[in-house]
C-alpha cells in the first residue's frame, strides 16, 4: 500500500464523516490529478432528494467541469466503499485511470462484489483497480452508521 | 406493442432530434409517471463536457427534482437506445418501475447486450424492461449520425 494511496483514502473518509453528520449513508470520494485533489464528494441522496447524489457522481461532475473535458483519462477516484453500478459505471464512462476503494459493499457494490463494471473487458475502457485501503476504517464507519440506524429505528 | 408506448417513444426521439442537432451521439429520454411526462432529457456530453451528460441521467436529475424524492418508483423511462452501465445503474439506483428503449448499442448496452444491470436478481431492484419500440426509427438515427461523422472525418 502506497504512503500517497493512504493519504488520499483519508481525504475520502474526511468526506464519508460528512455524509454521516448528514444522517447519510457515509461514502466519501476524492479524485486526484497530477497528485492534486481537483475534486471531492459525499453522500447527499437523502438530503438532496436526488438518487444521482452518490459521493463519486458529485465528484466526477466536479473533476470534468475543472479539467473542462468529460474525459478523465489521467485521474484517480478514491472512495471509502465499492461503488454501486451507476457509480462505477461512470467511472467507465469517464475514462478513469485508476479507481482505489476501501471495504467491499456485497449488497451493490459492482467491481467485484456482484458484478464487475471496471474490468469488464468488452467495454471500450478498463480501469486499474487497488482494494482494500484503510478497509477498516472504511468498514468501521459504515457499521457504525448502520448500528445507529438500527438503535434510532428501535427507539421510535 | 402499446399505443402509449410508440406515443412517449416518439417523444424520447424528438430529444434525440435535439441532441443529433448538436452533433452530439442522438439518444433520447423522457420519464413518464401517471401518464404524464414529468422529465426530458438528451445526450449533451460533448456539448457540456461532462460524462455525466447523458440523456437517461439528465431526465433521472429532472424527474427526481419534480417528484421531490430520490425513489422514482411509479415512473417509466423511455429512451431511444440500451442504456449504458451508468445509466442502467442510475435506473437501478432510483428504482424506476419500467424501462421501454428502442434498439440495443452493442458497444456498451447494460440491459441485455454485454452486462444485465436493470434486471440483475443480486441487486436490490429490478426493472421491468420492453425491447425494440420504434426499433427502426432508433437505430436509423444512430446510424445517420455515424454516417455523418464518417463523412465529415473524411473531408479533414
Amino acid at each position: 500500500m502506497e504512503n500517497d494511496d493512504i493519504y488520499y483514502m483519508k481525504e475520502a473518509l474526511y468526506e464519508a464523516d460528512i455524509a454521516y453528520k448528514l444522517d447519510e449513508i457515509p461514502i466519501g470520494a476524492v479524485i486526484v490529478c497530477d497528485n492534486k485533489i481537483v475534486a471531492r464528494g459525499h453522500n447527499v441522496r437523502n438530503t438532496d432528494k436526488n438518487p444521482l447524489g452518490h459521493a463519486e457522481l458529485i465528484a466526477i461532475d466536479w473533476a470534468a467541469r475543472y479539467i473542462c473535458d468529460w474525459r478523465l483519462e489521467d485521474c484517480t477516484m478514491y472512495v471509502t466503499v465499492e461503488p454501486c453500478p451507476m457509480c462505477a459505471g461512470a467511472i467507465v464512462q469517464s475514462r478513469i485511470k485508476r479507481l482505489v476503494y476501501g471495504c467491499d459493499n456485497n449488497k451493490a457494490g459492482s467491481c467485484g462484489s456482484i458484478l464487475n463494471i471496471v474490468e469488464e473487458s468488452r467495454y471500450n475502457h478498463q480501469v486499474e483497480v487497488t482494494r482494500y485501503v484503510l478497509e477498516n476504517e472504511c468498514a468501521c464507519m459504515m457499521k457504525s452508521f448502520f448500528k445507529k440506524l438500527r438503535t434510532v429505528s428501535k427507539e421510535k
